[in-house]
């Protein structure tokens, strides 16, 4: 017989009876019952039942072990009796008899219950993670975290992508956020960076003629915590494809992302499938007020600006007269809620920073409210007609400026808020889009320069031409996000392979070739040896697995997270070093100043 | 048609002639042949080559183009002519007339070829990493890594192991060798660490109840750079298991290693297959003369002290009256091999810093040689059938006294030269072995102190009843390693969990229980909350890698590896950083003091 066991706490069934066999786990809890005791006895896989004879050597040193208590314990499977089975249970119509306990870890008292729904304070929890991870829910939310990894590896590997491992000891990146250095001890005042994303690498693997790389990467960046980013490292199914066009990444992620929400999802769940919807972020910025558009919400924002150009309703006329812009956001059958309903809803956008939230309610004829008594009946049913709304409907609005979006952005917010009060969000579904044509250029109104919307490196729509002979504020990049239910996954682009069609997209942001060589001069030298055409993208592994377990906190779906200050409070990282560390590191500290807040002591 | 390729570089066979295609890459070679210009496109599957018609544009715009400069290519498929056919390519049957030439990516003059088989310095290499890893060999080298590692995922998996990612910023470790330590902004003073491996991360798994773990752990050693580790960072196939004894970690790893060389081999090799051999640490160094024995060498060595105890060799009579060892090493045939075979290993044994290498080559009757003509004839005869040898046969000798297994270990060195120098080698084989029952402590003749052998964390057999009643230095330790010809790929152990066993183990090392919780008390604290019996190993995945692709250089098997001096050319890392980046990390250099080598100059 094995030393430790003959099967798991979940294998034994009824047609076991009769069998001596031998189970090891965590004792999960202990009842007396009838002079006898129970044990739930605990595993990876499962729960069984024990019971201790009535009396005797054996049933003190039950008696005497705490729960959590790691034990052996070799015994006669047995039937339960009818009214003793347990059908949650798939141990539930047996149950072990002992006939022999080894204790191989006695519990010392612990500083919170592993069974039971019980909450506790997020540090103590992550301070003993190993205690908090033996609590079903994370071993259910760890295990979907793998699963959906090595779903994400099978189904890349079936399209013809490669796993290639990227540095992690690197150098400084020009992604933006700050990245965590390493002191080169053989290097005195040199440091390695960790990498941000493997960007510049999946590129340079591209540019060796890889052509098909991903990568569940880790990836590291300084900076303040978030609820869906963890501080210092996440992980991103990082992908790279040459000779592909936008469309051909698209036609390569987006079976990857349906197929792998059906795989995790419930039966009778909605998931996008085939072709997601591609929306250009003009478009998603006008219908839905965000690059991040939620399409389980069914509300799409309307331009109303014009109703109420030269109108009788001062307020909005003078927005429109002024260059501003009222977005309306229709709220069907909102008609009968109470007063209560659309004051509260008033109060929400104070709160929001807007003035308040106008609002028009439709009867058959003409509508209600403050807006509607002071609007033209003929402009009150063009607005009705351009919202394609009916009696017992209503319409709130979103008016002021709209630079850099503001009214759209806020009509955005408006509308999450009302589809969610009016319950309108499409239940059990994952809804994808991508989002496309993203500004190459913006104008900075404080610089009055033009400036790189967002990533520099991405290839201009219409190459160097369009750089040369178009207004740069007209231009689109080949660049995207891939969105599921408003939470972006990733951005990702067809990538500038070409040294001068980068140089001048440069130039036209203000940047001389001799800045541009300095700064990304490894890349743009690769690009001269012969890069083909490439482009990628790297879905956020947490947040998809966020999303799979319906976690809001990132640190749910992770092994052994730093808590929000960045600090591993089971380990007691970070913390401080010898001197001597220091030394042959060729540093000091130089720490700052304590503040001095009293009067001078003697 | 696709804007870059209808098929790839691989695809087209002589029934595709008369079809319109297209395809992309890169410019393998040219050359003109008859007034035509031969183009071979390669890309990542394969190659084509291209006929340019001979005259007209085409012609002139491809004439232009260095090799490697990126191209898509539109034309027809034609069937070569007899004579013309490439029997070595896949796509060696036809051709691809030219039409269309589109320019990706025109390259400028390499630094080096990449068509061809010429060696270039390996710095040049690696700074043009992205051109090295075009070459045939480098391609074929990343993409055996790459589908290893997927093989050794799905063989762990098959055991039911789950893959989990443990943190890479975390706490010092107490592994032996240097951390890399990452500067924590948000808290002045402190640092994190790389982590050495995930050791304690895989026990305190162990202690969440995860159960089997595993995971292609990156690791981190700011150590000298060797050539079968890269400087910096590793991989290593981690795993751990609970409620396992040792024979159950060789029944998870066998299986994995065997089905992976069998499947990475070329048919007809033969690998060690079932249960491997399982060798104590005491007759390994006994029969080979390592812990990392070689089992092709088919050489075992013998103890013929007593051979030559009280003998009239009065050489080998004073080692043995003085407490020293002779061990024997068997050379078969090599009888009839001539003098200079014999000087040439005894010159051998001198530049090893031995004092020579005395042999005895038997006869029919007796043997010859110094030695020989020096023993008494029954001591030859001893020696002989404690050697297991015949007439034609020759032994070689190694002397000498055996404190720190010196003589034994430099037997196991002549054991490989000798096989090395007969050919006895067995080729086209991967042979593995368990190297078991290592001592738990050594004494350390210095301080007269008993010190920890191995790794301290390891359960001693006999657990707390031995520590407390048994010689420490007869103690053996649950501890192994994995070795294949003569390389190590793994330790292993089954770990203390019991911090009774622990806490007393350190205390027959010297060190009290006030200085192992100060250092290890987050370990000895998991498993005061009920911890499993646990034991794993984490075989180094570069190294088999270097196995499989019979690679001797670590870097040729690494996508971008830093150089021995632990930078990366490439991306000029490690790179000094700007001072405010410092700065706001707490810190200030404190380089080390330029050498004055003159006298001070005014």
């Amino acid at each position: 017989m094995h030393q430790y066991r003959t099967h798991t706490c979940s294998a034994l069934r009824a047609n076991d009876a009769g069998k001596t066999v031998r189970l090891s786990g965590w004792i999960h809890s202990k009842r007396d019952h009838g002079g006898l005791l129970f044990i739930d006895l605990r595993d990876h896989y499962g729960m069984t039942q024990i019971v201790i004879p009535e009396e005797g050597e054996l049933l003190k040193q039950a008696e005497r072990l705490r729960v959590e208590s790691v034990i052996t314990v070799t015994g006669e499977v047995v039937v339960r009796e009818n009214g003793q089975r347990n059908p949650q249970l798939p141990t539930g119509d047996i149950e072990l008899r002992a006939k022999d306990i080894t204790v191989q870890s006695a519990a010392e008292v612990l500083p919170f219950q592993v069974a039971g729904q019980e909450n506790y304070p997020e540090d103590l929890r992550l301070k003993y993670r190993y205690l908090d991870l033996r609590r079903d829910k994370m071993q259910r939310n760890l295990l979907l975290r793998s699963r959906v990894i090595a779903s994400m590896r099978r189904r890349m590997q079936e399209q013809g992508f490669v796993e290639f491992q990227t540095p992690i000891l690197t150098a400084s990146s020009p992604e933006g956020a700050r990245d965590f250095l390493v002191p080169a001890r053989l290097h005195p005042g040199k440091f390695y960076a960790l990498p941000q994303a493997p960007q510049q690498f999946k590129q340079l693997a591209m540019v060796a003629g890889l052509e098909r790389y991903f990568q569940i990467a880790p990836c590291f960046r300084d900076e303040a915590s978030r609820a869906d980013r963890s501080p210092g490292e996440f992980y991103q199914l990082d992908f790279e494809m040459s000779f592909a066009t936008q469309e051909d990444v698209f036609g390569v992620l987006e079976p990857v992302l349906a197929g792998l929400f059906e795989e995790f999802t419930p039966e009778g769940w909605k998931i996008s499938d085939g072709a997601f919807p591609r929306i250009p972020f003009a478009d998603a910025m006008r219908d839905y007020g965000s690059d991040k558009p939620d399409l389980r919400n069914p509300l799409i924002l309307k331009d109303v600006t014009k109703v109420f150009d030269g109108s009788s309703f001062g307020l909005f006329a003078k927005i429109a007269a002024s260059g501003g812009k009222i977005k309306a956001i229709p709220a069907p059958n909102a008609g009968d809620k109470p007063r209560t309903f659309f004051d509260k809803l008033n109060n929400w956008a104070r709160e929001q920073g807007a003035g308040g939230l106008g609002y028009v309610i439709f009867e058959a004829e003409g509508g209600k409210g403050p807006i509607a008594k002071n609007l033209e009946a003929e402009r009150l049913q063009e607005l009705r007609d351009i919202c394609g709304l009916k009696a017992g409907d209503a319409v709130f609005f979103a008016a002021g400026t709209d630079k850099d979006y503001a009214v759209s952005k806020f009509a955005g917010t408006v509308r999450t808020k009302i589809a969610t009060e009016l319950d309108l969000i499409e239940k059990n579904a994952f809804r994808f889009c991508w989002v496309v044509d993203f500004p190459m250029y913006e104008h900075n109104e404080e610089t009055g320069r033009i400036d790189f919307s967002h990533n520099p490196f991405s290839m201009p729509q219409g190459g160097l031409d369009a750089l040369n002979n178009h207004d740069p504020l007209t231009i689109k990049a080949y660049q995207y996000d891939i969105v599921c239910n408003g939470v972006e996954l990733s951005s990702g682009a067809i990538r500038n392979h070409r040294p001068d069609i980068m140089l001048r997209a440069f130039e036209i942001a203000g940047y001389g070739p001799e800045v541009v060589e300095e700064r990304f001069g490894g890349m743009l030298n690769a690009f001269r040896y012969g890069a083909p055409p490439h482009g990628g993208a790297a879905p956020g592994v947490d947040r998809i697995v966020m999303l799979l377990a319906d976690e809001p906190n990132i640190r749910e779906v992770i092994l052994f997270p730093l808590n929000q200050g960045g600090e591993d409070l089971m380990m007691e990282a970070p913390a401080p070093i010898e001197p001597a560390r220091l030394k042959e590191l060729s540093l000091k500290l130089d720490l700052p100043k304590p503040k001095v807040t009293a009067a001078p002591q003697n």
